[in-house]
């Protein structure tokens, strides 16, 4: 299926979800001119639907390899990778003194949406090298990071990041991975990893593993991880790779989806002979992993922008061009196209819809990092309140969207030649990895209700109700609200047990704030008339579902632990 | 994973639900006496976890192959195919005249509940057979019963169901493929057929293929459509299968689950020799296709119960097994098994209220296929009015269940060894074949709701709100009464637009007052405890989120169609 690139969604949604002039009027962000936009927008576009997309479906059916010599991905993929390297798209996050664009976090956001939907799997590897890069910026050595980011600056190395281990998945303080300093201020690293997204591969001359693992004498828990630098190939005295560094790929994962992303199970020391640096300062580890993955869950979330975005083409495609049925209570019995059909209509509206909450909500929080990093206190507490939001509620969109997308195909959406399926597989993880949704529910009622004394989510309840103007909108904020100031001061099983209810309501209210607000502004044109239906739909259906579930989210913990956990099997 | 068949809660539905003693206490089903019944649950529960449970994951691995000589099944599944038909499971429902032993279906849905929670793709081939079986008893000729009855009857032979073709999917009435009479009664077959389910296999000495063909001059559309019996082998003299009667297996699907189940092409009369005879009158195929097809789409929603159980006790077993993390808000920081974290057993809870509520309405509905079959009118316009909802609803549950319990496992859902994945998969189809989910809401507000005047529709408001107690089940129950007497008269596009929303409410107010009544005779003990918890749980918050879809349920069509068709790719 031909991949088009979201480029008018995405231009609109950056000039009036993120309001990224403002952002641009800035001397950091200048760079970010309405041309320099645009020239990204298309540029990556056309790298997207040119090669990447076209790769999509290899990925899934030839998918990463596992050998003795190491991970060998699809054929086609080293070639795209590399266009994507010179393009210079890897860069445009990252500051300029490294090689980079400095362009806005809420622009690269927009390259890689562009490139995940034409290939998630693939795209996860740049994602995770932005991760890397983020960690070195804020945490590296000026050494560690002249060595080592003008390098993953381009994309020309990957990146990585090893934090989970068979006993520790969502409890990273469980973690046994060990360094033992060898005196030359270097670290011995000896521990094996799992899930490591592109662990290994055959893309790049060298690939930068960022490991969390326990210094000798560190306290148990969170508070004794630090954070190492471990690349595959050490570095030789000109900066080039050179000898191995005794980073094992020990298998990769039989996974149901994303098959073009090589999940590594990795061995770090067999031989005793793997050397690591530390970032930053001994059990400073969390810290700097927080860095890291904040900003990885805004791009997990965007995963799930990703995924919609290409299963609603797909659909959208399936359903103009397939004949069957004439249309019901319609005089004329010929059979027509089935986006005629108001319940395949109603799936494609609530697919367009959902798609474009997800990118918005998304996209708002990528420009609160910008606005975070111009020194914006306010906008660093609401990206802290709404980075749960945009991981768990941007994935749960996208799972929804790949269901919906297989739906409309019909039968044929069950057989994996039309793609539909594969993006139903594809998504599913997203809603796992970078803290299970679950977990970002916990973060949320844990951390982010309380972060400023309540004045975070207060000043975000507050902003949607000077700016909304829907009934239901607003009721629905109310809602928010008043779940929120209890969840405040109820026990912690309480809390929980309403988590994800909460999380949902509290995400679809932001979500309608701003689609309400793209809706104010769209214009008469082919693209302002599709967004004001789907903004229409958004406030019209999708708010009201989400007031469904306040009791869910008004409810105790007591039902759930009424009975003893045994009895879920009686 | 060990399954365990969930026989002490099937036994509850068929007694509190379905109520049984009831149909038992009937001639025509004294052979159902507790005792029997009870023999049943069991007998089949072991076959199910002793032989058909070891077989699911080979059935997805493995999985049926293509071969120019037919299709193959993977090792293991001849043997305990024939240990199925020999321990005389496949009769259960059928008439004793024909060598079954004249059961309730509501027994035989126990029945097959257990197998295909055990293995939902193998399952498939004996549920198809009671299709055939069905039509053959209502529409087959005395000689064409006697000679194919018994042998479908023990499963000793199956039976397919070929309606699809490339160009007719939901649309029926579309179909070309032809049956020309060859003048002593019998009729040549030719034609294309998609999507046949056990099309073909090496687990039977005969396939009885039931299809759907124009003969000469018939009208167009539905009303043009005949039902052949067609077998793979033509019947000697001696009734024994003979002559190849030129049904060609072209190829089977590449589908993203259910492998285990082989999606066949089939091509009748390549070579002009595909003999057939016409089952009941000619042109009468589409009423006996609706025979077919409506307990068949009863046994679709009951592989949405299949797939939930399934998942459920997987889920269950991996949160009673996995520890991770302490327990937040504990003193105690040791780490816990994950059934203690809130969010885990909310999913868990979930899972299991579910469950139980598909399980409920399914069963309700093959209660009321006895109830019809002894006479009451109103159990059989009470059956056609909740088929589509345990279609429908039954096989939307199962799908969410399945991804819960991806979800309980984390990344260990995501990798295919654990086998939460294969159920996520399986279950994809089921709201698409059997007529999509969407057809069933169209059935339900443009034939279901008209029924009897609107009687059927009422009758059932009224059944729900005498019984209920529950405020909100009884808010919800009044928001289903306002939104059917309007759809009632709504025009075409109206209706449709809201029939799936719609749907989902009458279906989640309908297995409320079922899960009501099974928690007002839920005893003490273990079983009883759990039962309770969910039903609190189901009320408490799965009744209320319904509520959400009243907006939705109660939208125009207006939105929808604000926008040309092409707009959606804008």
């Amino acid at each position: 299926m031909a991949f088009t690139p979201a480029t008018t969604e995405q231009r609109f949604v950056l000039d009036h979800v993120v309001r990224i002039g403002e952002i641009a009027a800035t001397e950091r962000y200048a760079a970010a001119s309405d041309d320099v936009v645009d020239a990204v927008l298309e540029g990556v576009g056309q790298l997207a639907s040119g090669e990447w997309a076209p790769l999509n479906r290899t990925g899934d059916t030839v998918g990463a390899k596992w050998t003795p010599d190491g991970v060998v991905m699809p054929d086609g993929f080293a070639q795209a990778y590399k266009d994507y390297v010179e393009g210079g798209w890897g860069g445009i996050g990252v500051e300029e003194e490294w090689g980079g664009q400095g362009l806005p976090f809420a622009i690269q956001t927009a390259v890689l949406d562009t490139l995940g939907s034409a290939n998630m799997g693939f795209a996860l590897c740049p994602t995770l090298t932005v991760g890397a890069i983020e960690a070195l910026q804020h945490h590296g050595s000026p050494e560690q990071q002249a060595l080592y980011l003008p390098h993953l600056a381009t994309g020309e190395w990957t990146g990585t990041m090893n934090l989970t281990e068979p006993q520790a998945g969502s409890d990273v303080g469980a973690l046994r991975a060990t360094a033992t300093p060898l005196g030359d201020g270097k670290w011995s690293i000896k521990g094996t990893k799992i899930y490591i997204s592109f662990g290994d591969h055959d893309m790049a001359p060298n690939i930068v593993h960022l490991v969390l693992a326990r210094t000798p004498g560190a306290p148990a828990g969170t508070k004794g991880i630090s954070l190492f630098l471990v690349p595959k190939f050490r570095l030789q005295e000109d900066g080039t790779p050179g000898e191995f560094n005794d980073v094992r790929v020990v298998s990769i994962e039989h996974k149901m989806g994303l098959h073009a992303s090589p999940t590594c199970v990795l061995s770090f020391g067999d031989n005793d002979d793997c050397i690591g640096e530390l970032i930053g300062a001994e059990l400073g580890g969390i810290r700097a992993m927080f860095t890291m993955m904040n900003n990885a869950r805004l791009n997990v979330g965007l995963q799930g922008v990703q995924v919609a975005e290409g299963a609603t083409q797909g659909a959208v495609a399936y359903a103009l061009d397939r004949v069957q049925s004439a249309r019901a209570g319609s005089p004329n019995k010929d059979s027509v196209k089935i986006v005629e059909h108001p319940d395949v209509r109603r799936m494609l509206m609530r697919m367009k819809a959902q798609t474009q909450a997800a990118r918005a909500l998304v996209y708002y929080a990528a420009g609160q990092v910008d606005r975070a990093n111009l020194g914006d206190c306010a906008a660093r507490n609401r990206l802290e309140l709404v980075t749960p939001l945009a991981k768990a509620h941007g994935t749960d969109l996208g799972n929804e969207v790949a269901s919906l997308g297989i739906q409309v195909h019909g039968g044929m959406g069950y057989v994996e030649e039309t793609g539909a399926a594969q993006y139903f597989r594809d998504a599913r993880i997203t809603p796992i990895y970078e803290g299970t949704n679950g977990i970002q529910a916990a973060d949320l009622v844990g951390r982010k209700l309380g972060l400023d004394n309540g004045g975070a989510f207060a000043t975000l309840i507050a902003d949607i109700r000077a700016e909304a103007k829907d009934e239901r909108l607003l009721a629905l904020v109310d809602a928010c609200e008043a779940i929120g100031r209890k969840l405040a001061t109820a026990d912690a099983d309480d809390k929980l047990a309403a988590s994800y209810p909460f999380l949902t309501m509290l995400s679809v209210a932001t979500c309608g704030w701003l689609m309400e607000r793209q809706g104010g502004v769209a214009g008469t044109d082919d693209f302002g008339r599709m967004k004001a239906a789907a903004v229409r739909f958004y406030l019209d259906q999708i708010v009201p579902e989400a007031m469904g579930l306040n009791a869910a989210a008004n409810a105790s913990a007591a039902v759930l632990y009424s009975i003893e956990p045994e009895l879920f099997a009686a």
